[in-house]
């Protein structure tokens, strides 16, 4: 029952949605190797602490260390670029987004509150050098520069550039699908950073398992839409992504941060407004088209961890570690 | 990587919990048939209420009526059997849970406080006359007085009696794992109500969409265990079912209560002692065991919902409608 | 800083809220007394399954067996009358309700689905010869056909009969509270079953501990408001009466089921609706009038308790155990 | 029924926890000053990440950046100090500690996995040139390696220089109440950043409002206790710290960051270990010992929030702001 992909099988089929990278990789000498990155999603082109998007989450395990998850369940609001690195460099790149909103929105801080910050990570400590703290803050600011609505580059970019899955070379992975009601067609897209799971697990290849061990991952999961959802609506369209884990193979290992975020670009909430009351649209929990994004957020999950394989490259990396490309 | 079942491949595999069912069925006239039942999950064959068993939950999706929750997550504690019945028949299973409970246990509500009951349903209305409420608090009591520690009757037995899935006829579902660490060996059993999904989400078989639209369904997922895991521990095992249904085709559908119980039997807790610590032993959530329970807890809940479909049979109900056995 | 309280000072004074109770009180022998009820509050007139209120809700301490919060939390929405009650009387009362609710809607279970009941308690076995379980489904179908928009009774009266609070006599409590914004006036109202705390944590009286050790009891909480509010800013509403309880002196102690239930009849929702899209308005959650809703369930929640002591009376139960009425 | 207070009315009462404060506060120019700080909580002396302490949370209001919640959710655990700072400062402050960890730990992102740090905030931005961002890592650095175990400074010290509390200067303040249990007695500490509440919404002094609107501020919590409690009870401790504001008069309004992370010293976790298995002993749930432990919180939490106004001092800040000593 496989439902129709967008144009570009990608995250920024959903309009107004884009995706910029910013990829290190670097032989240092014959222990180190950076082989790490940042990757940054707008939900849209304009000033997003102005404008808000309506936004929930899951956490479907939590041995991860994103941030701006408290503030984000308390508001059902994201207000800043979403952006995915490595595990040990959340301050940089936290730093590089802060100073990015900061310099274009004069009045956090001043005359107005704070600005909540979205990071997310998955560990690419097996090829990365990762104690060398490579990245920094103009890093992140590059790859918000950088986004454009274009079909996302996947595989071995961006945050993805350090990242296994299932024993193999994973990393960026984007994929849509189309949900159709009345004349109305909605457009949910996602991105991923594949970094989880082994050979033996996978359900969609026959691999065997080679013996050795790498160490549990982790799969941050960023879903967008421009359906009209509420925060509760996106809590379950993110909490929907254990499924589509669940059918590439994954147990949800303990080490993993699994982890899904998903906004919608349809009501969008400005930053202080004079008025006590605000209006919107949104879709019926018990309408038919529920049931049709659920199964889109299923297969975008299963599609995005498979380009993220398809994509990616074999890639050497500290101390000898050598990734394979997987046979797909 | 299929691990082991248990001998019975079945949540009796994990010594001392026992099932029971009480099944009802009759064709009242042409238009009402009862098909419906009860089953019971007992933890340990003692006073449940003086001997309590470590508990913990995951409401997958809460299209549910489940009782019992709200104590279950501050406490992480059962302390009465397991109850599985239809939606509209949770007050007479609770009724004859409670007074089986009490004439047992002659402290509650008098020396000593109240009794937290567990209460799960799926709805059968399309073939049981639901709204006729045939169950009463007896057949509660018999489902717990008729609980063995044998191999559990399947398919259209018990709660599982008018309940279909996939679009077939399914029912109860039982399996279990072997999960060996050093020389231990820890049993992973798992019991379900299956009642949810249609024909083309299936994953394990190919089937085509009849076009007839069943409403959407639920699951209730029981987990045992005698691996030794706190509170939170058997909040990530039952968090876990997740992705077994994934695994089966499940995009968790709007109106499916998809709700998982998980309890270990390796500490347990006496009601009202005069001391002030409790000592136990678990599993460290870092060792590659809790893996390994986590690849049992996704096995185990497709295997579950196999059964329940393979152990079915053709089931003629209210209104004329009929449900078929899979073709598997 | 105290806000102005409604005509009333009661939940009623919510446009459409409805309140009734039933009253149990016999002493049958030397050793057992009836001393308990049923309480419903109705959000509005209508049939609540065909048109449903949004609501939230907080479980500050969950050592309570309150049924329908699970679905609750997923869907946000209330169908049905909210039930108090005693602890051991769930079933009956949720049988009575949903008797009531069968008998006025026959598409339930029929050509739709199922029916949310939410039943609340708290234990009044002090008093009450709690398992002899004197109420039936009749008293709770007696509690709903009573119900009226007229002050409610406090005290001992409904499922507050049996209560006890900081040692004296509890029950039932209602006050509410106006917030007006530009030129706009919402009522917040509140109902509770006070049934918690020892004399020597009242904040608002200076009691002497008398040495005799109730046990631990529990609070049940109903918020009720015409502000438009969503599921998610409901929940917020609900979470404050932890520092409303916290006011009077609570610890918010183990064995206490301190659970607040919030819901807006502004926005209704109607039970399968053929359109995809519903619209609504919602209060801004950064509106300084949302500050006020925080501060009135603050000072409601205070109020109620005060209330429910203030009108309390003396009362005999069960085994000689008597309660005095609080000396304020 | 006040209880006693420790030694040093301090967290630093718990034995092996250390405080340690960085505070700046320099006057640019007429329009910025620098008032601000760090603030850094250490439960034991030793490496944190190979000696774990187990803990808890609670979201009371989630207004708030607090970082590291995820996974201390998951795990219940900490494994590196707890930090303090102002809103924008965390990325500077998250990358000091983990500088200070990883020189401290190197198999940190090598052999091992990846390390959870622990930053909150409160938005001091009345009183400090927030956008200045004058913190640096080696601010938190300083912060961790001047921690000690003598009683803390409290006031306009560390993360709490720039706070403020009902209108009045807050910032830092700690207290702690002991608990006996047969001859057993147990500590509890905590230490709050301040930054809440108007003047008319204090319950502890009669002040008036002067009309000057602040922004909704924020309070952090940290408790700390040598009683043995699990990661689910240090949960239910955290809880109550909404009960101990609302006893202070908060209504925990929508811009307040409300977050409490407790901490038991009492069983720690080892990283990595070999073994399976791990054995702790832990308080008893329904012993009378919790309901003092939660009378505890509340009386710490309400101590905290008065000596961090009684120790403050009248400070000038940005752009001609000053903020009074309360009159306490």
């Amino acid at each position: 029952m496989a439902l129709k992909s967008g144009l570009k099988d990608c995250i920024t089929d959903v309009h107004g949605v884009q995706v910029g990278h910013t990829t290190l990789y670097e032989k240092i000498n014959e222990k180190d190797t950076i082989c790490t990155g940042v990757t940054a999603i707008l939900p849209h082109p304009g000033n997003l602490f102005r404008q808000k998007v309506i936004a929930g989450c899951s956490v479907i395990n939590g041995f991860g260390k994103t941030t701006g998850l408290v503030q984000l369940n308390e508001l059902g609001l994201i207000e800043s670029p979403i952006m995915l690195t490595n595990t040990l460099s959340i301050a940089p790149v936290m730093q590089g987004t802060l100073t990015y909103m900061l310099n274009r929105t004069e009045e956090i801080g001043d005359t107005t509150g704070t600005i909540n910050l979205i990071v997310g990570e998955c560990n690419d400590s097996y090829l990365n050098s990762i104690r060398l703290q490579a990245i920094t803050p103009s890093h992140a600011i590059k790859a918000i520069e950088s986004a454009s609505n274009e079909s996302s580059e996947e595989g071995a970019v961006g945050a993805g550039t350090g990242m296994q899955c299932f024993g193999y070379k994973g990393g960026i992975g984007t994929a849509s699908r189309l949900i159709q009601v009345e004349d109305v067609i909605y457009t949910l897209g996602g991105l991923v950073v594949s970094n989880y799971g082994n050979r033996k697990q996978a359900t969609f290849a026959d691999w065997e398992h080679t013996g050795q061990e790498t160490p549990d991952g982790s799969i941050m999961m960023i879903l967008a839409t421009d359906a009209p959802l509420s925060d509760r609506q996106l809590n379950r369209i993110a909490k929907r992504c254990a499924a589509g884990l669940g059918r590439t193979g994954s147990a949800l290992d303990h080490g993993s941060g699994d982890i899904a975020i998903a906004f919608s670009t349809a009501n969008q909430v400005s930053h202080d407004s004079k008025n006590h009351l605000m209006s919107a649209a949104y879709l019926r929990d018990d309408h038919p088209v529920m049931n049709q994004l659920f199964q889109a957020v299923v297969e975008v999950i299963e599609s995005c961890v498979i380009h993220s394989l398809q994509k990616a490259k074999t890639t050497l990396g500290r101390s000898g570690h050598k990734v394979e490309k997987a046979p797909l």
